[in-house]
């Protein structure tokens, strides 16, 4: 297939990914069987970094959605707009995602609302159609496409959830953090600063994410620590970054940050 | 009848299904009679294909749809699109199984809402009509009309039900997962994976259902099975298998999913 | 009066109605007078059945209405469509009910949206108007026009219920099912099985409606008691039928689905 | 001024109303010192009647609007429609009472939406202007205009009021059943019956309205006995009559029904 | 500056306004530093007289909106209309007050919905910007131009009350009833009632107002003693009129009316 | 970069900012690595200022959108309007902030709709895109692009919040008011009024602000103070301008005013 039409985001390049439990080699199966995937995990642990990894590996446009509330079903499959006195269908994400034998990933996806399971679901059983009501168009997904979803199940969403009858139509993987010596490795090769001084950063890291579900909501991500140590690499006093990228981001409540305080000055 | 217009599913072919209980003849009985059915059962044991088969086997094609919170009756009858500046009326799925003499499934039908009752109605008793107000018209269903609905009464929707007045118009059926030997034939002939292997995973997903509604709000259905055991004749190990298909997809419970993998880990 | 326009139910020819409590003459009564009428009962006890026999009998054309909680004014008066760039107003079944004498009959209207009292008021005193403010007119309603509303007073509405100042716009019939004797002929001659069976029938739903309040929500229907002798008269058998359509039909607990059985094997 | 426009209700003939208590002069004062009025009073009891009979003993034109859940200020002041591919403003009741000098009467008000208050505060101040803020006008009304409103502060609004930032803009009066002599004289003179017989129908209703707040939301109303008085006038036996008009539109309670149908049972 | 525009209020007569506390020379002061004020006070003692005084004063046109709950933005600052088939912007009150330097008076601000800030911050702070996005203009107020604000501190909000971010933004000024010496002044002025009667009048106003907070949501407004007054100076008893204006209008609660009745007894 | 389009915030002229803490350098680092920033902190304490004074410091457009209950993804992306028939795309503030390499400011992020999320994400990540699904368009954020975020965790905002997997995409700065030098110095700057008058507005201001968490929901904002001091400035009495700009606007409580004239007493 040939360079993907503007709108789907480039996958020409291979963004860096650094594998930790044999994901690559999963989602390269489930996208060889035609299964539909569900990753879970924490906020910034690498789950859009991995889709936009193997999208570009199978040389597959990857089309990402993330999904909010108000998201509804038109704005997945597309919707008619007046032009020059007359209507005109647009697709939308998903439905190019089918047409071009892509991949879709909705990020977040319970945060959707609920007409979308109406189109989820026939794209996620043995008939793989994606039905446009209002063209009147049931599109036959071919073989390269994949479908994508993830949520973090850290959060309590009371009214939010995947309903079973969606959730067991998904093939699923569990992600966490990345363990140090990886971890590390990551920060150093996104910032350009030092091992030594990643291997500190996410040291402090491992500290704070113990307070998660005690004091925090949600650990610290992988994501502030590579903006921390690109703080210090173009010259920031660490202690001022890490402030700015580790303390404040996380919390409002003043012992809260007081506590991060105390641990953050007995890191460096 | 000739071929069904674009639009609605193909049923040339007959999808492979299973009887378990005499639902097939059940099914042609009440279609003879011009009865509407409700399927009771839980997620992903076989209902859809059910429908699906007994659609091809009476040669009538079938608009299924997947109802949701926001789906309107408009949705199932159709409603006015502007074209050139003027306004033309295009068919729901409903619409058009009514004048092809088709077979209307609307899956998990208390989650519509409720103006969708206003169409079902006229639809239910001894009037079989549908009157579409937008154009004036009422249509008389044709004898070959039939309505099938279904819903998961494992589910806990205080605030969803089908009213008495709606429900009391339908005929109704209880499924629920196949008899082990049976689902170890349709698992095997869905994923070309061998009946010894199959029976393994079978024996597990029994284990796994007894949990249900004590840890679990729903046991593993019969097509993560099916999901497994494609991972599997496709090479993958079958605990990493397992792992993605039979224990992620059904909980984010940390408790829940080590009883899992304990279940697991003595299973084969 | 000639034919009713195509939109119009058929009243050509005298639906089969077996009064049992003077409620024809009442009805003949109240549409002389002028009085709009509220029908109060159970689900499937033939209400509708009701209306359409006295429109037929009447000679007056019946616009029927199933009211849902999106139903607002504009689907009972009309309203305007865009056809080739102008806008054309189109009537809703009130509107053509008052327009041509007819008789409109609006089922469960509690559960219709509050605007639509708007419309209600005005042809329920002494005024008899219909206001369509869209297009500036105020419909006179000819002598011949009757307004009829019904709803179940057994469900439990705490948000939806008829406002004092809409219920006393109404004169009153309480219905409930017919004795059995009439309901054993009523089914009979809508499923062609024999009287025999039919009163064995009959007498399961009386110790069926016995657990209303208890158990049920609501008890069987007469409909559904005309569904099971139609599924008998076409071959199945009786506790096959009944199961389907008396048992499965009225609840998803186990423990009343079970008690339901024991009554049916005791039955037949 | 000449014929009010098509769309006024006429008021060519003085409709029928028994003063009670000087409020006709009380309205005649309060429109010519410009005031607007409040009518607080059950449901029934002839507060309708009386502004019918005053715009027609005064001359104007008369625009009722039955207040619901979703009127809006358009509702009231107007809208544009399309016409034509252009638009047109077409007047709502208030603003054609406004331009007219008739008088405007929202029954009920308290069930309107809030932004309705837009339009009554600048037209209930000593500015007594409409805005319209849709076309830029700004209406001044005439002297001959006036603003009637009316609730039954018999129910319970908890979320339902008049703001007293709104109430105070109201001069009030306070309405209830007329005495016995009274009521009887009224339901004879509409209904046709004898004097005799509707002195026991007045009784009757006496009694069943001291039940009012104990078992029953609201007395029953003036309407209900002259709709109970016509049918014995018509022939109907008057058990028959009174249980379908003064017992079945005022509950739907087992009790209350035994106990009202027991006061019938000693009347007649 | 000339003429206002068709549309705003005419300010050509100075409207007579009894000042109390030196309000006058503050907004004066407020207006020329360019400062945006918000009064509050309870419904019916003159604030919207007060603004309308100044106004003319001033020699600004003005533009008064009785805000509420479906108030929106769009509703000050304009939105686009279809003309001829094009859209036309038509600019909202808001919006012609900063074009023609008036002033703009938003009564009870508290009741509009939230996304009015969004027009209301800017002009507010040091930028003193109104931005409107569906035309993408930013306009500059003039030095002429002034924001009123006004709401009634005495309601209970518990969901709506201005957000401190927003309040910050206001010098406030805090109103009450007038000394009874002015307040018989000025009805007197408005009512063409002598001032011995008047003074009566405002006696009785004086003990009914003690019973808010206790009894009445609200005391009685200024504006309902000028109601009564000028029903006396057009020759109705003084008990009739102050029942109707000054007791009906409070409140619907039987012994509250009887309280207020008594005090109306030995009033007069 | 030439002058910004008409509609853009002119950012020729430098506007007076005091650093207190380093926040200058810090935005300029975080603004060259390309990092997203959130500014937390009280109202009025100078958080708007200072982004106006970065923009016109680094030479950018400012785009700044006041967040709002109802403020949606295409309020700050863009929408179609219609003109002439066809419709036309019209850019948001966002949306011209990165097409113009500029800075976007959106105050009190947490009120605005959660469908923001959805064009923030990819702005914040690695991808640094703005999709624009209804233009199919999706911009590269040149380097000079820059997003800021504010809100005041003073608030209690149970059901609005940022969600961790949006709040850890920024860096994130705390404000709080200046120390008195500094805030003397610039009321002083902003109001004209001398240094030592200027002083004792800033000394009443501390014990206000000592009050916040007990008394008043939101401490005297540095706004107020130079509102104070403008009007002393214009010859206003300090006592009569401290109460409405430093009493009045804080609260509505009478005991809570009457401490904040107690403490305005012993000041002057």
């Amino acid at each position: 297939m040939g360079d993907p039409e503007p709108g789907a985001e480039s996958s020409a390049q291979l963004p860096w990914y650094r594998e930790t439990a044999g994901e690559c080699a999963f989602f390269e199966a489930a996208w060889q069987q035609g299964l539909p995937l569900l990753l879970k995990g924490p906020t910034g642990c690498g789950k859009t970094r991995f889709v936009a990894h193997m999208a570009a590996r199978l040389g597959r446009p990857l089309f990402t959605v993330a999904c909010h509330d108000d998201l509804t079903a038109a704005d997945l499959t597309g919707r008619y707009l007046l032009s020059g006195g007359d209507t005109q269908w647009v697709d939308g994400p998903l439905t190019r995602a089918v047409r071009e034998g892509g991949i879709c990933y909705l990020d977040e996806v319970v945060e959707a609302r609920k007409d979308v399971t109406v189109v989820l679901h026939p794209l996620t059983d043995d008939r793989r159609v994606l039905p446009l009501e209002r063209t009147g168009e049931i599109l036959q997904a071919p073989p390269e496409f994949m479908l994508v979803v993830s949520y973090n199940p850290g959060y309590q969403h009371v009214l939010k959830s995947l309903k079973p009858s969606t959730r067991q139509r998904f093939a699923a993987l569990s992600f966490d953090f990345p363990p140090p010596e990886v971890e590390t490795e990551i920060v150093a090769a996104e910032s350009g600063l030092s091992k030594d001084l990643c291997a500190g950063l996410i040291n402090l890291a491992r500290r704070i994410r113990e307070l998660k579900g005690k004091d925090l909501e949600e650990g610290v991500s992988t994501r502030l620590l590579v903006y921390c140590a690109s703080l210090v690499a173009g010259g920031m006093a660490m202690e001022t970054a890490a402030r700015a990228t580790l303390i404040q981001p996380l919390s409002d409540d003043g012992d809260v940050i007081a506590a991060l305080e105390e641990l953050l000055s007995h890191s460096f």
